[in-house]
């Protein structure tokens, strides 16, 4: 049977010699006769592998000294809540950036925390940009940015002016190209994108950041908890972070974030080429801000959509739909997706030309 | 080679079928040429698996109608948080019985939200008895108990007398026997003993106890969202829950919760009628109280424990120190342990019993 090009925006691709090891692990871990789901956490092999992947983050981002790297539960939304909780000073205030769904989704729970302002957002177009230039007032306790938005299709490629920590939520675009981790106060990412299954939330947080909020947290909450217990102060989603760890061994031993940045760019070239020249399709966000990871575009004649879907079906391309909120399509191009499986949607798109 | 018996306290032991299973769709889900682990979570296939997991979790342990039923992330720590926040009134009061570690945490945690009291506490004997005819005030908003003590094997068989709702955390028994769910206000368990891998945590949840807390809640923290949203509020752990819903399957189709009830205690009453046979070893909680999930023992003689622990070694059985903070011997004997496990390591005492 031919391959599927997997474009689902999340839970998603993974690359196919992670999925082989990881089912190899399901039967059998580092050759102890049990699973990998039965086994302690607290194990020699389970802990000798959360410090190996902690050390991969290390190495593949460029950590600096003064940096902590943990995993959590609870997906990036659960971070909309423990990020003010643990950053926001009771007597603080907090900006953030509005660029989709997800960034709201964060605001609001910042302002159940404490102060909150918007500083920007791109509502007034549907989300479709990037703010620029934001003000950045000096005395915010942090800003917050998403740096992909995963449902618009926008992705930020210059960071905003900021005197205050940057907050980044990267749950879509994290590993995806080389960043200055130095230029954060904290980054957070769900792994399910470029990193690993659901089920685990990643976070590097700037140490000097912590303890200073002035609240009396929930231990599972306190990022400080997670850093003194090495993300084992309860049972930690061990399986999903043996994934992660072998996807993070996959990008390192192809060459890294530099190699992937190089793929990234040729994908996104490849298929904005196609939205661009083919007269049937628009994209649908600024030419500038347009993600790497997830293309969103129209079919200029929304009646040619079932005959286009008949094709997608055909080329085995599946999740092209776009996100229920706003309907179009969206392609979802993450690090473990290969250059043919976009040709594969190039493709479809000329085919879709030839047969309207 | 021979079979390792998986003594392990938590993650633990899960039915060879269901391990080879998850391994399967890990590989290929549903023939769908995709693995488990890169499809969106709001596809068909899975949204149909949760609703049968859900389906499965009532018929196995009668839930009645008026209860919830919601898989969450964060394990029964989370729920230590999360307990207090959404069934403690603002003005409330909550009644804890301390058996040991575990009931502690929860209790720590209650004691940040509102009012807390604890009713009782086997703290004075080291835990090793469950508190009985506990004194239940009228008023409390609910009672909370740990049915089973993973640390120190103790395990409650008869409930306390409560006009109050019952709270328990059964992470260490759920499943283990038939429950009148009906007798409970709420049910929590982490899944990584009877149910599944780590990662994903289940709640059975009075629907008529929700709602009245007066606090402004995080979605991620308040119960009435996960119900809301059928767990799916942002991405769950998809594969974990895929594991769980395995483990009910292999569950149902043995017999359910009266066969694997026979089968824990006829697992329970080999090993504990060995520690009390045996000379050399001896039982460390009340025989009335003693857990079938985890049955912890010491050796008289601790000089001998190397001698010991070269025979577990040779027998291929694991897991079975005790817990860091208490040491001795821990057997744990969840539903998937097979009862050859348990005659290995009685003839593992019984050989040491000859050695000596």
């Amino acid at each position: 049977m031919s391959k599927v090009h997997n474009f689902s925006a999340g839970p998603s691709i993974l690359p196919q010699e992670v999925i082989k090891k990881a089912a190899e692990a399901v039967l059998d871990f580092n050759g102890s006769s049990l699973s990998l789901l039965e086994v302690s956490h607290r194990g020699k092999d389970v802990v000798a592998f959360v410090d190996h992947n902690i050390a991969l983050i290390k190495e593949i981002l460029g950590v600096p000294e003064g940096y902590s790297v943990i995993y959590m539960q609870g997906g990036a939304s659960l971070q909309f809540h423990m990020v003010p909780l643990n950053l926001l000073k009771t007597n603080g205030k907090a900006g953030y950036i509005d660029t989709g769904t997800w960034a709201n989704n964060a605001i609001k729970e910042a302002k159940r925390i404490g102060g909150t302002q918007v500083l920007a957002s791109s509502a007034d177009k549907n989300y479709t940009y990037i703010p620029k230039n934001v003000a950045v007032p000096e005395d915010l306790d942090y800003l917050h940015i998403t740096t992909n938005n995963t449902i618009f299709g926008t992705e930020y490629f210059h960071l905003p002016k900021s005197s205050a920590p940057i907050v980044a939520d990267m749950s879509s675009d994290i590993f995806s190209r080389p960043i200055n981790v130095a230029e954060y106060g904290m980054i957070y990412a769900g792994a399910q994108k470029n990193l690993g299954p659901a089920g685990v939330t990643l976070a590097i947080v700037r140490n000097d950041l912590l303890g200073k909020h002035g609240r009396d947290l929930s231990p599972m909450l306190d990022y400080k908890v997670y850093i003194d217990k090495e993300s084992m102060f309860n049972t930690p989603p061990v399986f999903a972070m043996y994934v992660c760890m072998l996807t993070l061994e996959w990008l390192k031993a192809n060459g890294g974030l530099t190699w992937i940045e190089q793929r990234n760019i040729r994908k996104a070239e490849m298929l904005y080429a196609e939205i661009d020249r083919n007269p049937l399709f628009v994209g649908t966000v600024a030419t500038e801000d347009r993600s790497r990871m997830n293309a969103t575009f129209l079919l200029k004649d929304e009646t040619m959509e079932p005959a286009f879907n008949a094709i997608l079906k055909e080329a085995r391309i599946s999740g092209l739909p776009g996100h229920r909120s706003v309907g179009g399509y969206r392609a979802s191009m993450y690090n473990a997706m290969d250059v043919d499986s976009v040709q594969a949607l190039v493709d479809a798109m000329r085919e879709m030309e030839r047969r309207a």
